[in-house]
């Protein structure tokens, strides 16, 4: 199947899924016996408006896995040309003379669409304000389906802040493609999920849920998707802030509440709505989904470098 | 001939330039077959004291496409040892334990010659303050013969910035090596062609005029160079400034006036004294030559390297 | 021998430090011979939580030298999730996922000993806050034993802020486990060597004595070790780092003084501790001890990679 650029989540139909999962399986194996070279005389130019050190670094590790090379901004907001009062399109048109694939990641929601309707080389979203992480959610569903062996029937808890968490947001859309699949959005007051994707479960027949205990939700899922409650996105509103911090915590009473088989998911940074002594438990698969990121990026890559 | 640093745009020779068009070219045909191993043991130690995303992709790009590898920092001032009251000479002498050429942007005057004074390996001035910037000049010229098949003979209006524009000074030097070349400078009273360059011309008998009507000149010339209005390099004179933008403005009515064979250059980044409507016509040659510049830094970091 | 973290300058034992040292000249044929890919399929990250373009050039030259690739952050402490709360620890869990090695340069002391307690794969201290910095120790050793011929027997002063100095601290350290090993410690009466040290020394049996007068020290040693009184260790004590300064100074004069086949080390960067008109005398050793930087650091990337 033809990708070209990856703007946002909505885009990757099943068959399309299906396909990137099974090349980031490959990429398993290749990334095992040591890398390729397949890729040697292409260019990444990693272009982040908003500086996100794991995720540029995850991408980079998948382009020189890949066998590519690298161009680098870790502030292009700060250091570029935007500076000067160029245009984003402006930008993205040079960077189409020195690069073979761009990675956006920008502080306004939008920024990889526009970058990519001016882009003759592909444009991989990295992330824009709190519009789309697409890129994220499809580790997020490459997890679950790698740890769980199937999505269809997935019943999943979404914690945390709901509101403003664009991965959330992104997983929700993707996992409404799926069959009987179950959603609990598990979040304070002032972090609901917001009614469109509600509305977009309703058109798509996908059940789900809005609740307020956790301890009366773990039990019942495959997966507790915990998010962290991100004080930079809250802008002066602290006292919202201060009063949704610390309602949802994963420690090891959650745990005893889950099935043996189910799972605890984050899409990192946590700052402490996971407890440490969570980590040596086998299901906690955080760190394995941050290692899934390299994984479907290099297919992602691979699908859209040809 | 033998190219070891790359410091100002006078050092380059007729018969240089003529060496370096024909590198650049065959550099366009290595880009197209994907690029070159020939130089990769080689490491670029791209050191830039004042940001420009832009021109270190560049670099970074051809020293990538050449098989070579980077090392590389976006803000030497702020994170280097200068801070710790290191001189540019000593940090010059511990990258050559490291480097096989540096690329130096620095907010000083004449950095990139000292640079060199102390470098065994190849320094590469990538823009020293309001002094030089040869690899943008080289990289114009390019352009101008690429678009146009000569460059003796040429008639150009020089537009906007030129006193305190570095590309159209440089681009001006070069210049005058040519035959029957014929200059209009086009600029606000107050940021006209400083004196030094205009005496160069007249040593060497090249037709020039000021002119203050971007109408009247248009019909006349080959090459429309617009440049920037830049504000960081007024300081604090806002006044200045502000009469000095939005005079001179490259729109589709100036493109009317303009010859069929004529070309619009500008160094980038553009912010409106070229509007975007102007981006479609063939004549608009302005992405055609940041591309260029790829082609020419590929040819020099082939040259100085050897 | 097995070699997996690099955290101190203790940690090495002789017959290891002889491993290094043969692996190191190796290393530097490696080099004259344009490098090696035998590393090609290894990711470096470069892990910067306070900048040091220096040592962070040096160690991504080395990685490339031996085929490999890096990601890098400049300024991690600034950029990254730390920024948004979260752990060290969790930082260096998902990195893992990305790279084969981690360098990594931190404020804190002790932060390459948490990154170690929790990485599968090797990490290498760059230095952590006022704590140590081993390569540049092993590196200094290295030239000691490259331009000396030998280290057991070496006389050497240590000059300038000895007690917040890291690496006179951990050269000492290192020096300790030599055979009739003489260490004068030259500093004003508030940036002496401090206590643990001196300690250290007296139960391994090492000679030292403490001095004022360089003079008197200069003609007696084979090494003068010249260090930066370090303005940013002083915090707001303006006054101690004022009286501190320029109180030894190498100059022509100290060279007179000193033998014929003794030499000037320094860590760098160089304010004014050494002047420039020594930089031409055989016996100043420091550039050529930065360059030995690159050879050790290749030299410890290829034992922790295996």
């Amino acid at each position: 199947m033809k990708l070209h650029h990856v703007i946002e989540s909505q885009q990757f139909s099943l068959p399309l899924l299906h396909e990137l999962f099974q090349t980031a399986q490959r990429m398993e194996k290749v990334v095992a016996r040591g890398g390729t070279k397949d890729y040697s005389g292409k260019i990444m130019a990693s272009l982040f408006y908003e500086p996100s050190t794991r995720t540029r670094f995850s991408f980079e590790s998948a382009m020189i896995r890949l066998g590519g090379r690298c161009i680098s901004t870790e502030s292009a907001r700060e250091f570029s040309s935007i500076a000067k009062g160029e245009t984003l399109e402006d930008s993205i048109r040079v960077i189409n003379g020195y690069a073979d694939v761009i990675v956006i990641r920008h502080n306004e929601v939008g920024a990889a669409k526009r970058a990519a309707a001016v882009s003759q080389i592909p444009v991989i979203n990295a992330g824009d304000g709190i519009g789309q992480h697409p890129t994220q959610a499809l580790l997020d569903l490459y997890t679950i389906q790698k740890e769980l062996g199937n999505i269809d029937g997935l019943k999943i808890a979404m914690v945390g802040d709901l509101a403003q968490g664009r991965t959330v947001r992104s997983l929700t859309y993707l996992l409404s493609k799926f069959e009987r699949v179950k959603i609990y959005f598990v979040a304070p007051e002032t972090l609901k999920m917001k009614e469109d994707i509600l509305q977009h479960l309703e058109e798509h027949n996908i059940w789900y849920a809005e609740e307020t205990d956790l301890t009366k939700v773990a039990p019942e899922v495959d997966v507790v998707y915990q998010t962290r409650i991100q004080k930079e996105r809250f802008g002066d509103r602290i006292e919202d802030y201060e009063r949704s911090r610390g309602i949802y915590i994963i420690d090891p009473s959650i745990l005893k509440l889950m099935n043996k088989r189910s799972i605890v998911m984050h899409p990192l940074p946590r700052v402490d709505e996971i407890t440490i002594d969570v980590d040596t438990d086998q299901r906690a698969a955080y760190f394995r989904q941050a290692q899934n990121g390299l994984f479907v990026r290099m297919a992602l890559l691979s699908m859209v470098l040809g």
